[in-house]
């Protein structure tokens, strides 16, 4: 039988441990021989590019917003690669605030998580998962996290992130993140370090994995 | 090898679907040949008996605070299922608001589920827990849901569940259970009859039973 890719939502705040959860998901799965093939796809790839703005205007841009993305594109990727085709799929570069020229090609994989703050807004791209999870970590520990990110690996200063948290991350939360709390199958307290939430994903996975592989088992056990 | 007993705490809202989540999720295991064997115990068994109140007064004691179970109870049953005893459950009964003379008799399972409003407010009760899950559902859906239990298997009055909602169940939920989300390795949204929740836990204990039957197994792969 052939076996289709399974799409994994995974929403929450920013600093909530979405792409840590996905990759530690991702590790884990891939501990065991003859597991599925994973792919993680981060929703920030898709930032709109506007080289039609200078840098100042571009640095205004608020970017926790869901306009500031393409969904669009995430959402055609998303079919494409649902339906066996590779994507190209955007670099983006977060100094400059703008799309990259070069792209990374990326197959269709038998699992592919897709996080990002915004993942489960879009009624169509939401519709593409087959299973959506939510994050669910308070603002002061996300705060906490952008500030060793962002002050570390993007070079930000503290001021600037604790405004940025401030004037955008936290509004944006309230009015468009938190809100598909309600699209969630499950709701991932701590983030990417609950090993129990590791634990229940992978061995879901895996059966699910094992069982296509197989094809339906007697029994009526479930794939 | 030994086979330990896996210990669940469920906790929620009253009208939540904790006791549907572990009835369905017993049913599931129970659909595969060779699963572990599955009890639900509730933590309304342990509501304190005060034969020494008139009816009246059992009648107006809050059944949603924390001093109203007897969890000390509940505790040294767990410890002594998890030591391989048998124990004897309290039955209760909820028109006279008394426990009952006879008792069930649980020989210890391979899973206990043990779902209550507050298993996980008792420190000592929930650090038995091996894995504790948190029935997340709005407040509202909860009281239609006790509405249509309550008067009917249970004989109330609307009238009379609509004045426990909002005298005792709302703010009992907002001070003691509504804290116990913070313990909780997973949040599960929609109740009883969220399948993904079902085939997730599922998934888990399936794969964590066929890892201690066989021991380790070679490449760690899950059965």
């Amino acid at each position: 039988m052939t076996v289709g890719m399974t799409l994994v939502g995974i929403a929450g705040a920013s600093g909530s441990g979405k792409s840590l959860l996905a990759e530690n998901l991702a590790r884990r799965l891939a501990e065991e021989p003859g597991s599925p093939q994973v792919v993680v796809l981060s929703e920030d790839a898709y930032y709109r590019s506007r080289p039609d703005l200078t840098l100042e205007q571009r640095s205004q841009v608020n970017y926790d917003h869901p306009e500031a993305f393409e969904h669009s594109l995430l959402l055609q990727h998303l079919q494409q690669l649902r339906a066996g085709k590779p994507v190209k799929v955007p670099q983006y570069d977060y100094a400059a605030h703008l799309r990259q020229g070069q792209t990374t090609r990326v197959e269709p994989p038998h699992l592919l998580l897709v996080e990002g703050i915004l993942v489960l807004h879009d009624p169509e791209v939401r519709s593409e998962f087959d299973l959506s999870l939510f994050v669910d970590v308070p603002l002061d520990t996300c705060l906490e996290r952008r500030l060793a990110r962002d002050t570390g690996e993007r070079g930000r200063t503290r001021e600037s992130v604790v405004q940025q948290f401030q004037a955008t991350v936290r509004p944006m939360y309230s009015e468009f993140v938190e809100p598909t709390r309600q699209w969630a199958d499950m709701i991932v307290p701590g983030g990417g370090q609950n090993v129990t939430a590791i634990e229940m994903l992978s061995a879901l996975f895996r059966t699910r994995w094992a069982d296509r592989l197989v094809g339906d088992p007697p029994g009526g056990q479930p794939a």
